[in-house]
């Protein structure tokens, strides 16, 4: 089991510099500057071994990349862009060097690509499971950030990329299948897909930054309690209500695979109230939508418009022959799930 | 064990607001302002049950005050003032709801005494201990981060405060004994003392921010390893050497008490090696001594020339009849210790 020292050197020697950057890992704290003009903007997300993941589930990289990009999905949610890390673990006495190569590796890899810089952190042993905690620093104009609270009756709602996939994938683990399994057949393929989706889910960081920067969000959230609990809290806090077509929800495809000859799961259900999809759900004026499209082409991230903000409270969905009022049914995180 | 929702409702009813924030706990992520022409100052840190603390030690209030104690110092010893702070929290399935609550008032009382904003954070169960990280967000002038790097030559060493005092009280903690242990005599105050000390440590966050913006301070660090490593960090990262009186080291009173009859402590030792101290060791031109004497004097924080920066490397302490080399004697945080 490495030392803490020898934790910090390998990840100063991974962490890529930035002019952004004044102090980076290894002083009491770092120092760093936003741009003039600019809101900053920050969260963390906790991941607990045996409560969010399972050791056995995926390779610590991938651990590593998720960790972080469950965090930089919240800062694209506010329409900002993530400009700095910090990285928090916790390692069972039992964690060997690879292990911990690993997880760094999948987070420094993906900090690369986002050109997020990691700037500090601490590392501990744990007596008990893995624990990770990223921080994340970003930025936005002043006043641009997007909040859950600013649609209004007559918006459009979108989502991004499609849903269902990665609760299907959870759910595969679950019985017991890898990323890995080998895929002879749509049906094996549509596995692999929904497990990557789970455990290696990509943040919609350039959308994000893009329509926070275009102006073109009245209200905006990611998708990680599922699609109708994160609206319900965009309704609750924007103070409306909301339609939305069951048959315009984008469903991923795996899941309509595997659902093929499983009376057992409902994709619609799946793409509605599953979790962790880590798409942006947000509202946008109905003259926006030319700007959106543009931009949907141009980042290459499909955009789909599911419903429209109403006066009112509650959340109705459309279905093909009737109407029904739809209640969150993503989960809430309970810290007594365990 | 309260839900996520019920703690987060919590705490943002306990959080202060502030003209600082203007998003906070409560929407993907926390919406910040810092001044204009500011650094932005970021660090985390760890805490974990049975690692860096033990449940039977110390209400939970002194656990929370602590955990946010020792990352403002951090910020403190970059010469800079704390604004925000975000706090993750694992919490085993059997904490009850006044555990909770406890911990959180520790954090944000501290919080409020600092002026500085709990703006988000994330909380989850914990299959095992209890697991707490606390990033803090601070700000300074541009350009006037103090580092460890800065110390030159013919600078003279200052420690703020006394020393010794957190390891005593560590050592008593792993004796048996408690804070409110009955105190009838001069020893078990000073066992009190230490115990607080330890337990309950007070962030140099004002003297750090004023040292910083004054300019008085060529390198800074928070003692949190002991006066002999801190001190090797900054002789380090400036390239020089030190020679440091051992009767100049101001050693914590307690500390003298407790020894007195005791051949096994040693108050010397104790001060120059004992962790987590969260005093400032900063180096200064000796034409700043006036300055700082006023300085020191305004905020009723004792500070101590303890010796001087040489050129070369090493650490020297002089004794009353011979001079030694020291080496790091306080520990490296290992992740394998448990």
């Amino acid at each position: 089991m490495p030392t803490e020292g020898e934790i910090i050197s390998r990840i100063k020697a991974r962490a890529r510099g930035s002019r952004r950057v004044l102090v980076g890992i290894g002083d009491d704290a770092a120092v760093a500057r936003l741009e003039a003009g600019s809101d900053l903007i920050a969260c963390c997300d906790l991941l607990v071994e045996d409560v969010h993941f399972r050791a056995g589930w995926a390779a610590p990289m991938l651990l590593g990349h998720k960790a972080l990009a469950v965090t930089l999905s919240d800062v694209a949610a506010m329409g900002a862009v993530a400009r700095f890390a910090m990285v928090s673990v916790a390692f069972p006495p039992s964690t060997g060097s690879e292990f911990v190569d690993d997880l760094f590796r999948g987070i420094v890899d993906l900090a690369d690509q986002c050109d997020v810089s990691i700037i500090g952190g601490d590392t501990s042993s744990s007596p008990g499971p893995l624990f990770l905690d990223i921080s994340v620093i970003g930025e936005c104009r002043q006043g641009q950030a997007v909040t859950r609270g600013g649609a209004k009756a007559g918006d459009i709602i979108y989502v991004t990329g499609n849903l269902g996939a990665s609760a299907l994938g959870l759910s595969l683990l679950e019985a017991g299948h890898r990323l890995g399994d080998e895929t002879t057949d749509a049906r094996s393929e549509a596995r692999a897909r929904a497990l990557l989706k789970h455990l290696s889910p990509e943040p919609r960081s350039k959308m994000g930054q893009a329509i926070g920067e275009a102006g073109l969000a009245t209200a905006m959230i990611d998708i990680s309690d599922g699609l109708s609990t994160d609206l319900w809290h965009v309704l609750e806090e924007s103070g409306c209500g909301a339609v939305i077509r069951a048959a315009s929800i984008p469903i991923a495809e795996c899941a309509m695979t595997l659902s093929a000859g499983d009376s057992g799961s409902d994709p619609l259900s799946l793409a509605l109230h599953g979790g962790e999809e880590y798409e942006l759900l947000f509202t946008s004026r109905p003259n926006s939508e030319g700007e959106l499209v543009e931009l949907s082409n141009s980042l290459g991230v499909a955009i789909t418009p599911i419903g429209n903000i109403m006066i009112g409270t509650g959340l109705q969905l459309e279905l093909d022959d009737r109407a029904e009022q739809v209640v969150p049914g993503g989960y809430e995180h309970r810290t007594d799930r365990s």
